[in-house]
């Protein structure tokens, strides 16, 4: 393609609203530009990278036996209030009316709709499974949408959708869309980690996600150099830590009360008392959609609110009102304690019950107790994992030490299990005549995210620094003084030349001056790069660089197409 | 792929609702689904179909040069309404209101959002012009949305927009894009004529549709077998039709009164009088936006409000009421006349113009005037064509009877001029540093709707009858006795062998009994047919046909592979 013949606009200012690096280096790049608040126009470039990722992600659905269809942007609410997500979804869903006040929604994922159509024609085991994709324009209505394609409102998504009558061939199609999803981010050359994710109120029974790694990721990740085991902090399981260290205080029959006055804090109470954080039993009450709960950490860790969520069987979740507190516990906040509590389920953390002698909050105003002896002095309701993991926690598979990432989500899969096909009413007959819901999976892959994801993994100070399969063109080939005819007419003979050859390549024939070319090459980040002026032609040679080192080859430009098509199965084998 | 691993699921019934061919066969093919009214599932075989139809019509669009981008199904009110669009489309257009109350609608078109684009972009005449389409989901809220694809509210459509400098140029521009669609519709095999059109409220200068020719079709076209002139009824220019007959009465030297009773249809008057319908000049006071207009034309032709309303310039018209025709012209319905008729503007058609005699109404109730000479006893403000051409009328180029047909709109462009660029300010600088608004050029092709054509023209009493570049498998492989393990191997192995040599096929791997198989293969359409069952296999030989014939070729097992790739080749080479 000739530059003067496609639509490339670069910018030199970077658009007021960018906060991320690849909202910033994709707008100025002329790879997309915003319509409306998270609602962007893909330009001629970006959407040829999009096209590039989008064909990788079929090859591999195929391969993984998914058939490909495309179903409706715009969905009846019926189907949303029979799986009761219609009541369920916030004013994420942007709810449509049509010109008859029917209720509509632009849909922001497809199970009712596919859920729909199986019921429909599926009736017996000997039809399943079933194993669906399709790529579409999806709209979520963010609060406060940005970070460019990062978080935006419309966008592309891949989603499947697999209907099963068992477990384990649910397992099966789960294991082959994990081993596609890898297979894709390996194809994109993307640095990616999978994890295990938290199921929340989906409610299936495991969950994965992909993520790109980039240090401006949102999500922290916590991972195994050891065992490769990883997972998105909220969900990591926190493996054993270190015990406490030995109760410096003398041991007492019961619990002794210690005045403490104004002393709120773990740390201001531990070196008062003289003792270490983890000794202090650290006791948080929470409110619930049902209930109030007092949580139980020790003192030195910190709880995982997703983890709790679970546990309590919540949907919402937040700290208790001081006043609560106080009429809970009958203390302020920063002085309670399980000793003597009654009246909420008491959860803790096996560390808690780990501790030999604790001291906690007296649930009176000042006052905390030590000498305090989990099981003793107090038993929970409950016992289990509501820990925050943290950078340096062993793996909970090997022990050795977890690191931290950073990573932005891509993909997330799902064992659904039966929610939709429950409240759908979307069942099967097995061989014996007996009637089923069928088993779902759902694998969702954020086309448009991967494509930010990949720059911003992939950029320097200067540009874009595409991975060669999700270039918008694998080569630009840019033309010095376009001023000088003969310059053109060898550049136009290089384009036909690989063209030809089946070089994917742009031609920037444009009659800027060399310094907005050069920039304009860094900036869209084209992976090979040919330049051709009047001096090399003199010469009978261009200069062949490569966008990730800048090292230029000058090249005979008789053995140029052979020593560009070289350096892309270098690349191709190398990356 | 095997017919067991995809989605494939065929109705023995009508949809209830179904009243056209396309929309019956493709439910029942098992091609597309409905989901609400309007709106529909793309199943993954109607899926298949339309894919080759996109990369048939983004390979004909990358050669008119046309770069492709995707732009958002939700847009913004405050282009539409800098447009004026926002006011003037009416419930067609799905507005939606975000979660912050802010107005978008989900695009029926691209005009608004492309123009804003290229404005942000171009600012000289050294950058157009500028050639960009998309492939993408659209939205128009059908008040009776029907026949299936045909007319659906959610539909995929390819838009493309030009900008040019000057209308050479869009020129230019228009007849790539016209042999563009020539080529599209030729690729996909299907009998289609191209036709001027109106350009109606659009208010461009030229404008083409191009048209599936089908009994079914919606519009009526007139053609002209001789000169292959083709054009919509409501744009056909009328050609000189036959003159009326001589005037049968003596000649007045002015208009005489008749006296003619409740006489008010055209036959009446003519038998009453002893004269030709063709003598008479109808006289029709129609009311616009704006005014009331009396509109005369010869007694035996019709008026042709298309080309009415763009003679008028009104976007609104209708025949005005008994009451205002007798205000206006003094007499009852049925008895107007342009004799003395003041205060109104008269058009008239030329053919009105070329009666050397003639009678008409009289302006007063039971009252006709005869002897009436166009140009003596009355001047019209203006002569148009306002004609409604006929079956039989001249062709306006040659002279040859026009023909009447009926056809299916796929496709419209448009020369669109400056509507878009002057009210949205998108202009642009030339050489002398002069600011003009940029001349654009829109071309539609929808993509949903030319599948569904494809089947109004292609099909029998038994289904759809692919032509082969539209086809969803272009071959369909059909085990019978699928219970003999050795017959499905057998089967399994040629399906191997064609899959290997690039063959396009789907195996029916079912284990259904043979008569629901070739009701399938019937139904949808699969343009080869490849059957083998244990008779077959007994004599190492499988059997061929062909979807459009049927007849029946069996084939040594042997030679099975090329003798469907020879099948191929002739089917691509002679369709």
């Amino acid at each position: 393609m000739r530059w003067s013949q496609t639509f490339i606009h670069t910018l030199r200012q970077d658009p007021s609203d960018a906060e991320v690096v690849s909202h910033r280096l994709m707008t100025r790049a002329g790879l997309i530009s915003k319509l409306a608040a998270g609602i962007y126009n893909y330009l001629p470039l970006g959407w040829r990278s999009l096209t590039k990722i989008a064909a990788i992600v079929r090859e591999e659905m195929e391969h993984a036996g998914s058939a490909e269809l495309v179903l409706p942007a715009v969905q009846p609410a019926e189907l949303w209030q029979e799986s009761g997500r219609w009541f369920e979804y916030g004013p994420e869903l942007l709810r449509i009316n049509d010109r008859h006040e029917r209720d509509f929604c632009f849909g922001p994922t497809h199970e009712e709709v596919i859920t729909d159509i199986v019921r429909r024609s599926i009736t017996s085991y000997r039809q399943l499974p079933v194993n669906l994709y399709q790529i579409q324009t999806k709209f979520r209505d963010e609060i406060r949408p940005r970070f460019g394609l990062m978080r935006g409102r419309e966008f592309i998504m891949k989603d499947a959708y697999t209907f099963h009558a068992d477990a384990e061939d649910l397992d099966l199609a789960y294991r082959a869309m994990e081993a596609a999803y890898c297979r894709i981010f390996e194809r994109c050359r993307l640095g990616y980690t999978q994890v295990e994710a938290d199921t929340g109120n989906i409610g299936g029974s495991e969950s994965h996600e992909f993520m790109v790694l980039a240090d401006t990721g949102e999500d922290a990740i916590l991972s195994c150099p050891a065992c490769h085991y990883g997972a998105n902090v909220e969900k990591a399981l926190a493996g054993p830590v270190s015990d406490a260290p030995p109760w410096p205080l003398s041991a007492t029959p019961s619990p002794e009360t210690v005045h403490t006055p104004s002393m709120r804090s773990i740390d201001d109470v531990a070196t008062f008392l003289g003792i270490d954080p983890a000794h202090l039993i650290k006791t948080l009450i929470f409110e619930t959609d049902q209930e109030f709960a007092a949580v139980l950490i020790r003192g030195d860790l910190e709880v995982n609110e997703v983890k709790l969520k679970n546990e309590l069987g919540c949907t919402h979740l937040q700290l208790a009102s001081e006043e609560k507190i106080e009429e809970i516990t009958g203390g302020p906040q920063g002085f309670s304690g399980p000793v003597g509590l009654t009246g909420v389920r008491i959860l803790a953390d096996p560390t808690v019950m780990d501790l030999e002698v604790a001291a906690t909050g007296a649930n009176g105003p000042d006052n905390h107790l030590v000498g305090v002896v989990p099981g003793r002095d107090f038993e929970p309701s409950a016992v289990a994992d509501i820990r925050l993991a943290a950078p340096g926690d062993p793996c909970p598979k090997c022990g050795e030490p977890m690191i931290e990432k950073r990573g932005i989500e891509v993909g997330h899969i799902f064992k659904l299990g039966t929610k939709y096909s429950k409240s759908m009413n979307c069942s099967f007959q097995d061989a014996e005549g007996g009637e089923h819901p069928m088993i779902m999976g759902c694998y969702g892959l954020g086309v448009s995210r991967t494509l930010a994801a990949a720059v911003e993994q992939n950029h320097d100070d200067k540009g874009i620094i595409w991975p060669l399969p999700l270039a918008p063109y694998e080569v630009v080939l840019v033309v010095l003084n376009s001023d000088k005819e003969v310059v053109v007419e060898a550049a136009s003979a290089i384009y036909d030349d690989l063209r030809n050859a089946g070089v994917d390549v742009l031609f920037d024939d444009r009659s800027e001056r060399p310094g907005v070319k050069f920039n304009d090459m860094d900036l869209i980040g084209f992976p090979v790069r040919v330049v051709l002026g009047q001096r090399g032609l003199d010469n009978s040679e261009a200069e062949i660089s490569l966008r990730k080192d800048g090292e230029k080859r000058m090249t005979p430009i008789a053995d140029l197409v052979p020593a560009v098509q070289a350096l892309l199965e270098e690349l191709r084998g190398a990356e």
